[in-house]
């Protein structure tokens, strides 16, 4: 069904430009922008009005709502869901072996899976996350299930099964048996997935980090990777711990290990990687793997901040990511607004104690357009969908926005306002309340109301 | 009128103390807690009966809503509401006369003025602020007007109409023509607050900040706080740039300029402070002045991070502020996180090229038991105001905030979630949508519906 949606529409093209433009968007049958009509123009105005005429469906947006692209969140364990918001007072070590593999186990039960992934992929997407690249579990059928409730719930994503096999890096109760099993159960996930035949859903091969994985497990992964063309996804020099750990062990930087087992290719999303060094970040641009910057968990596990402006110049691609559950907030916005918070923190430094000259590292703070930018374009180049724009030839998976909402926060102001302040109102006040319409490949998949899951406690 | 409330009390008595208990709270016709009766014991129970049977009105609240206390927001430029979000991209010195010093200037015009007040002060209420401090203008009938509205929509107060006279740290159009202009100015707006009649709303001194003031208003407004016995509020040590210019100007700290000037008195706040040494902690502790920790804004203009567990280690009282609009949160559940993010912030360091050992501040970190803490009792101690916990003899400020609101983000499962995990998700997610009822004084304030303001723009 072709669709014509009128409106403001918003959007970042590139890291430093923000355009806004009164459009009647035009989608074809298979979901795919067909053209952006300018209103503002005497030629565009007469072609968006033909374009509404012969739309099987339209959607006429308010003046006080704004159309922007869907957000592309780059890093979620979906098995976390349950435990979002809590547990970010121990170290890395501990709050995995404490809280989370312990809970991550439990998918063994699918039912249990399903109730989780059929609260959080709506709620997800009612918060604008149009795509999503999620850890699955270590378990091949609820990543199977994750994968059939993103087609099921009209989300695009990538989905992958958790490998891991070390015997010290993670419980007995909670691994692949062996290396090569590891590597069968990630090849049997992607026929899985791929037997889904969704247009929405591919599969991800997930290593989950060098230290959860034996030698063998990475180059299995990495020769699956090869073998199949499947993109690789795993976590990068998050944090210290990581870091002394893979020199310990490898002899080098967890990036050139991950580089030598083959799984730094392109489309490779590295998640973190807050301690890469400038080299490392040239690296990861020459084999064309980008980073999911999560800057919320960075305060959490890194013990540093992710360099959004080092990794932009070095050419590295980056996008956002909630690291559900390391992060605590679901939403992609509200991570923009954080990516823009620990890039001045980076930038001007915490320690009181400290002169200004030695506290911080000068020219890495970024602004709300950026944060937006890396949150659509730039997280949709890393992964190479052909979506996080509003434009011709990509995919239309975006997201409408109230400014008026009864109870909201976001406010104009007559004498006070332009479009770049409405804008970043917009990013650091909406919330899911404020999003009226989510629509992905062209459908809409704002449910009404997020259905309230089985296993909700009742107390 | 009486009135019994019987739900899940969760709060915080002390900075590592969560307390939850099945209890009625009895208020009397006054607005003051009775008495808490503890469901869980079989003599509580009786007395909550008849508690719930004798109240004039009654609130039974569900198994799935909290019962907490109020939130004390020590530090709130009402005038900067309509440029929430906004403007954070510029040094300090350049936002204020870029941004904020234009737009307070409006302010001279008392209708634009109500028109913000009627807006935000049931917006704050509805996000659980039951007691703020707010910076109004520099304007005497603009902050009447703002201590009028806040009577008037049942939200505890202290407002302080802005002294400022710096020829050069405030511009020509917008200041107290003289020291003693200012000093008047100031006095008259303790009374006009006080003709008010309200047993919510006090008048509070409020030099801007140093750099915005000449010694003789400095000097002047001292005098007059040691007169009246008003409190007093302003901003110390918080950039760089400020201490910097303190040092300069008076040859010592901004903290001990202000103590010269006989401003660091009992129950003064003292806004950020970030930059206070050991020595200062102690006197301003030893004079029972507070901070008003304004995690957020930290990191846009303070340039380092304030340190609670210092503060609290030194004896220094401490509450949160969302420093609206150079906070770009109105909610202080959101400033709890960003309080206990910073904090990790600071202990851990941001700058990776550092060794762990010189990036960061050990034991600085936080959870989010003391930000909460923070964000009612700790803010409360400041102010000395008998609020922030709700227990006998204070004044029943609170707020009930749902964990099953349909489309709202806080998830609870059984066999995963306990009281501390439940309360770190309700700090973590709740936005106002889930606070379904806020008391000041005994009495619902929380609207059903927050007034679309009239110079709202229709573009």
């Amino acid at each position: 069904m072709t669709l014509a949606v009128a409106g403001t529409l918003m959007q970042t093209p590139a890291p430093d430009r923000l355009t806004v433009v009164d459009a009647v968007v035009e989608v074809d049958g298979t979901g795919v922008v067909r053209e952006v009509h300018d209103r503002t123009t005497d030629a565009g105005r007469g072609a968006a009005q033909r374009a509404l005429e012969d739309a099987e469906d339209r959607v006429d947006l308010s003046d006080t709502t704004l159309l922007m692209p869907g957000l592309v969140d780059l890093h979620i364990h979906a098995p976390q869901w349950p435990q979002l918001g809590t547990g970010l007072d121990l170290p890395l070590e501990r709050w995995l072996f404490e809280y989370t593999f312990p809970l991550e186990a439990r998918y063994a039960d699918d039912d249990f899976a399903v109730s989780v992934w059929d609260d959080m992929v709506p709620t997800l997407l009612s918060n604008g996350t149009t795509t999503a690249v999620y850890y699955s579990s270590n378990h091949l059928d609820a990543t199977t299930s994750l994968a059939r409730a993103c087609a099921r719930h009209g989300q695009r994503a990538l989905v992958g099964r958790v490998a891991m096999d070390h015997p010290e890096g993670t419980p007995e109760w909670y691994r692949d048996t062996t290396a090569s099993a590891g590597v069968d159960a990630s090849a049997r996930s992607i026929e899985a997935v791929a037997a889904l035949r969704s247009p929405l859903v591919e599969s991800i091969i997930t290593p989950r980090f060098t230290p959860a994985c034996t030698d063998d497990l990475l180059q299995g992964l990495g020769e699956l990777a090869e073998a199949t063309g499947v993109r690789v996804q795993t976590h990068c020099a998050e944090s210290d711990w990581h870091c002394g750990y893979a020199v310990e062990r490898f002899g080098t930087s967890d990036a050139r290990a991950l580089d030598r087992f083959g799984l730094m290719r392109p489309r490779t999303v590295l998640a973190h990687s807050d301690h890469l060094t400038d080299f490392e970040m040239a690296m990861a641009a020459d084999r064309r793997a980008g980073v999911a910057h999560c800057p919320l968990s960075n305060s959490y596990f890194a013990n540093a901040v992710f360099g959004v402006r080092r990794a932009l110049a070095a050419g590295t691609g980056v996008g956002l990511g909630s690291d559900i559950a390391g992060g605590a907030r679901p939403g992609l916005l509200g991570v923009c607004q954080d990516a823009v918070t620990v890039s001045r923190m980076l930038e001007d430094g915490v320690d009181p104690a400290l002169g200004p000259g030695q506290r911080g590292v000068p020219d890495s703070r970024i602004d709300t357009v950026t944060a937006f930018w890396l949150a659509t374009a730039g997280g949709a180049s890393v992964v190479d969908l052909p979506v996080g724009l509003i434009e011709p030839r990509r995919r239309f998976d975006a997201m409408a926005v109230r400014l008026d909402r009864p109870g909201g926060l976001i406010r104009t102001w007559e004498s006070i306002d332009d479009d770049a302040r409405i804008f970043e109102k917009v990013v650091r006040l909406a919330t899911a309340d404020d999003i009226s319409h989510v629509w992905v490949d062209g459908r809409q998949v704002k449910p009404g109301r997020i259905p309230v899951p089985d296993r909700r406690r009742q107390h």
